[in-house]
Formats: structure tokens, sequence, C-alpha cells
């Protein structure tokens, strides 16, 4: 299922809305100290709750080197309906040996204990350096001194690392008359200094949903979003999306059908803006890079072309320079896996075309750089082979990104 | 066979060594205009000629927009005895549609009237901007006019882009008392303005070299050097490597055994110090980076281990900050998609041990930051698995990368 060509009129952006917004959800957030860096909002603990045990599923980073927190989630998941989600920024608790397991493990006790839930009811994430053990005494202190009556944003703000601000967007849809809320919040700007590995995102929602379903639309939605993010090419030990829902709308839980489409819809809304969110804030960025690939013989080739192309450190840097650079476009396409027949292929840079059927078409260079100093920059790629379409997101390569990076010990 | 662990006494650098040093080769370079970019050397048109027929064998890009010489280059190996390699630069003649292999062909056909040959013993190869097409004009002149009594080290100054200098290696060796001399020339920075596509190297020698035997020699030389070199992840349209050996040393022609051995690890050794050079000069670098990835599980999983390593934009960014970032080479380890036990793993930077069995080593930072200001960082990855070897080189990433690749238009 796409979802980018058919805009729901049915889907209503819900402004100010965060992860509490939709009922039964409460937050609490604190500042332990274990992020010492930046000079973003000084939060590194928050506690996401819901009233009632929730329908739940996630997916999670393919790093090989995946973090305790991720390991722990997924098992609990399997295990239990989750009531709760813990998260702090400033430590990944990831390269840390069995010390890893064990300081998660805790840290859903000290959870469990202080919202008298069962340990398997409490999922958790981690972000920040890799191969500093967590620092459990203050977290302890942390969890157990933590209010749940903060404002749902400062869910967001409390796992933000280098990102520049918080990501969070809702919305609302009726669903056989009830109205429901759909609120995500994320975090994830690249893998960031010192190692601020990780994209972390969670969204809420009131409405019912059948189990297996949601498992199977937050994969699909995460497929076409997240996935298609691409800020350095780094993936990261402790990538994790995680969707909650209470019921509390009390709607019939959607399983399919038109209503399954509606909600897969506006869930994919969700996700799409906390990507393109998360690929404009991307470390250094000054431009957000779209690419859209149509006419792919499959949806795999269009995947992996629009991923490759977004990804290309020299294309990145092109746009970077406002420089229509098309060969570099070409290029990637070339080393992307993707089937091509290069007599087909069309380029065009924010609408201006470069290619078309395999050869360059003269332009006003002039012209397309003007285009091109535009905040975002779309290039679309046809490929003439098929139907198979996918977008993806990423940012310019800039020298704030080495700067970011790379300056900390000079 | 693996070679980096043996040296050969027997193989000596021949000092101010290029591809004319092998008996029986001689070059023509001159300065046709179609380098319009860069202080390097003024010379963009070069030719290499044999005095008699060549066992030839070539390495060509896998991208699937291969540009017309590569195609053509390819074709004209199967089909004849190479006798020249015509090589220009400021121009790849790729992404031009089908002009492309009628301005190649022509290329040839000029070289062939020139050089009293036919079109089928002359390779070719070129390196520059994609989409623009050859001034065909211009270089027929050249080539007519072109003097076969070039400074060998001109070959190499003909095919520079961005490099900040000429890439030359050459050994000595003897066979059954015969001395031989094997020679290379090789350009490449990386992906570069205004779409500098390309790696290209070409290799001579006098020795005489059965034609399956040199088949499989560079094949597998080029797999353990040139593409174990990543600068910036983006392959070119244009990557060629072609050796051409014209058997003059009179030797009985090497198809293996003792004679076999030697001539293959001169041949690695002339690769890889090209393939060091091509690293080091990265654009933009100010640093080699080596990867050696040991105790693999499987050959395939160390080399795609030592190259997701080398490639990473963020571990990249850290060798230039000196920042001993051993998380970052954990994070690329684990998304390489090499067999992995997380407790099996040990990390050296320049021969600190960061990471042993899988946990972080206490060690001194700022020795380490100490040990890293070096101009080459070595990382050492153990996994433990296997005897699984390779090593993969590049270099940092710095500012001026992005500044030599985005700062052209703004």
């Amino acid at each position: 299922m796409t979802h980018s060509q058919h805009a729901n009129e049915s889907i209503k952006p819900l402004e100010g809305g965060n992860v509490a917004s939709p009922r039964g959800f409460s937050v609490g957030a604190t500042y332990v100290g274990m992020k010492t860096f930046g000079d973003n909002e000084k939060l590194d603990l928050a506690i996401l709750l819901s009233e009632s045990p929730c329908v739940g599923a996630g997916v999670f980073t393919q790093n090989k080197f995946a973090a305790a927190p991720v390991h722990l989630s997924r098992e609990n998941l399997e295990e239990a309906q989750p009531r709760a989600i813990i998260v702090n920024s400033g430590c990944a608790n990831a390269g840390v040996g069995d010390q890893g397991m064990i300081d998660a493990r805790a840290m859903t006790s000290i959870a469990a204990s202080k919202l008298n839930l069962s340990r398997s009811e409490i999922l958790i994430a981690s972000t920040g350096v890799i191969g500093a053990e967590l620092p459990m005494g203050i977290i302890q202190n942390g969890i157990e001194s933590i209010s749940l009556d903060s404002s749902g944003h400062d869910f967001a703000k409390a796992m933000m690392t280098t990102d520049t601000h918080p990501k969070e967007f809702a919305v609302e849809i009726e669903i056989e008359g009830v109205k429901g809320t759909i609120a995500g919040a994320a975090k994830g700007v690249g893998m960031i200094h010192p190692d601020m590995a990780t994209m972390l995102s969670f969204i809420t929602t009131d409405l019912a949903i059948d189990s297996g379903f949601l498992k199977s639309v937050i994969k699909e939605a995460a497929d076409q979003t997240f996935n298609m993010v691409s800020v350095d090419g780094d993936t990261s030990t402790n990538d994790t999306l995680i969707i909650l829902a209470n019921g509390l709308a009390k709607n019939t839980p959607i399983d399919g059908g038109t209503n399954g489409e509606k909600f897969s819809d506006a869930l994919f809304e969700v996700c799409k803006a906390l990507a393109k969110m998360i690929a404009r804030d991307g470390e250094g960025a000054t431009k957000l890079l779209e690419v859209q690939v149509e006419q792919a013989q499959s949806l795999p080739d269009a995947r992996i072309a629009a991923r490759t192309i977004t990804a290309s450190p020299l294309l990145k840097a092109a746009i970077y320079g406002n420089d229509p650079n098309w060969g570099r476009v070409l290029m990637a396409l070339g080393r992307s896996g993707a089937n091509i027949a290069e007599n087909k292929v069309s380029i065009f840079m924010n609408d201006i075309c470069m290619m078309e059927a395999g050869k360059p078409i003269p332009f006003f260079r002039d012209a397309a750089i003007t285009a091109m100093q535009k905040p975002e920059v779309v290039i679309r790629v046809q490929l003439g082979l098929g139907d198979g379409n996918a977008t993806a997101w990423g940012c310019d390569l800039t020298e704030e990104y080495v700067h970011i990076n790379g300056a900390y010990t000079t």
C-alpha cells in the first residue's frame, strides 16, 4: 500500500499535539545529569504512562550490536501488554558487555516499583554514548522522583541529543463517529557525538487496534518513512520505533477494511512528518532533500534507488552548494543495484528536467541554481520500467556536519 | 591468496619508475583544453604505446551507468591483443546517450590512423564531467599532433583531476635470471567536481605472462587493493584498471608456480602502493585510514566489515578530529552484515586496545588522542570467529571535502 499519492482529507493535524494528547496517556520528565552536552532542553529521563494496558508493536534496529534496551523491549513486547515507556538520553547502554542487560532489567524493575506495574509491562529506550555504562544510581533516583504531571512535550525534549528542536506531530481521525488521536515524538539527527546513536520514535493512540493489524501497519509505515531517511548512512545500535494503542476511544478494534485504511493513512502521515523533521534537522543540515523514484521495475528497486541517491555524500555536498549536478544522481542510481535501462532514465531537480530518456537536456544553469536555493530540494527520477515508486528523505552535507562529528578533541 | 603477510624481499621498488619504465613502452601527452579547472599539471590527453602486441586484462566499474570508454575497452580486450591506451581527463564521456559510443569509437579510429594500428588494438579511458559530450575536434587535433616522446611521468599527470599529485609506483623482480619491471600509474581521489568520476589505473610490464593467468591475478589484486579503497562510498561510471604485458623481457610466459607467485606478489605491491596513494590523497583528506579486520568467519565477511568501517562518515569525521571514538567502529561493524559474536570483538586504534572480547577497556584518553594525531590511523578489529583477514584504506572526512564538492556555485 502506498499512501503518499492519496492525501486523506479526513486526517486533521492537531495543533500542539504530543504523545500525551490521546486519552489516558501521561508524561513525567526530569534531568538527572546524564546529558552533559548541548544547550538543548535540560531533560534526560522521561516516563510515558498509559492508564490502561496497551496493544503495542515495535520496529527495532537491524544493527548486530543492538543495545540492551532494544533486546529487552523486544522481549517485553512479546510477553505482555505494555503500560509504560522509559526513555533516557546521554547514555546508549550499548557496547558494554553483559552489564548492559543487567542495567536494562534494573531500569524496568525500578520503574515497575514506582508505577505499580510488572516489569514486562515496561519498555525502555536509551540514546547517547556507546560504550559507557548507565549511571544506575542517578537513574534510580530520577525514576523514583519523577512526577507524572509533566507536559507531554517534555517527553520529546527528554530524548533530544544534538537535535536542535523537539520533534512532535499529531493528527485526529474519526472512526465510526468516534474521534481518535494519533500522536508521535521522535529524535535523531544522524549518529551523533559522542556516538549519539539513534533514531527513537514513540507513537501513542487512544484508538482500539487489533494487535496483529497494528504490527503489520507499523512495519509498513516504518518501511515507507523512518527507513527511508538517511542522514549519513550510519545506522545505530539503538534505533527504536514503538506504538502504544490503549483503546480508550472505545471504538470497535480496527483490524482492516475501510477503518484500517483510514488508520493506516493517518499513521503514515504522523510517521512521515516525524521522518521529515529528522531529515531536515540532520546534523549541520541547511536543507531537506527529498528523492522521489518513480516507474522502477519493483518496489524494492524504487526504495534502494531512492535511498542510495539520498545517501550519496557527493550529491549531498552538491545540494549544499546549490550545484545542479545531476551527474551525481546518475552515478548514485547506477551503483544502487536497481534495474536500469540507461535510455529510459529521466532526472528532475526541483522540477527542472536535466536528463530525459537517457540524454542530457540543456537547461539554464542560473535558473537551476536559483531553484536549488530553496530550503527543500526535490529530486525526481523516472526509470520507465514499471510502477515501483518510493520517496526517501535526507539533507545536505555541510562543513558543520564535519565540525559536529569531528571537532571535539582537537 | 593473501599477500600482505609475507613481504617478498626479491621485490625491489624502482625509484622514479613510471609506466614507460618497462621495455618497449612509450608515452605521448598533450594539453588540448578539456581540463579547465584545478592548478594541477596542464596535461589532459595521453597515449601509452607498446612497440609490440600485449597480453592485456582489465577490471571495470560495476556501476550500471558504465561509461562508453568502459564498454569499448572491455570489448576490445576480448577481440585483440592491445597495443595502446588513450586516456583523457576533463570529460568522462558518460551519461550522454548514444553519442558516447560514437565518440569512443571515433577516438579509437583517430588513434588507429595515427599509430598504424587496428581500432581493436586500442583501449581508452576518460575521466571528468558526466553528461558532457567529448569535444571531438580538439581531441582529434590532440591525438594527431601528439609526439610519442614524452616523459613516462606525463601519462600519470594527464589523467589527474582533483588529485593533488601524480600517483606512480614501480618494482623490479627477477624471473629465471631475467629482470622484469612492473609499473603503474593511477588517479582518483573521490568522485570529484564536476563529477570527476573515477579511479583509473594502468599497469605495464615487460614480463611475458599467460593471458588466463594475468586475468586471474589482476582480478585478485584489484579485489585486495583498489576494491578496498573508499573515499566517499560513491563508485564511478568510469572506474578502469588495465594491465598490459608486452613480453619483451623474453622470459618463459608466467602461468603459475613459484614464478606466478613472485609475479603476483609484485603486482600486489604495485596495486597496494597505488591504492594507498589514492586513499591518502582523498578529497580534503589529512590522514590515511587503514582498517584491518582479522579472524572473521570468512573472507567476504572480513572484506565487507573492513570496507564498511572505512566508509563510515561518522568514523571518518572522528578520525579527522583525533577522537578515539571506538563506538563508531562498533556501530559500523554492526551494520556491515558480517557475522559477529558481540563477546568476541576486540578493537584497537593505533595499537591501543579499546574493546576486548566485547567489553570496553579503560584507556588514557589523552594518550589515545596523541596516538591518533599521526598521519596514518590504523584501526584493527578482531572478530574471533575464523581466519578471514582483510585490509581496507580510506581517509578522514574534513570540512575541505565538503568545500571541494559543494562550494562551486554559491
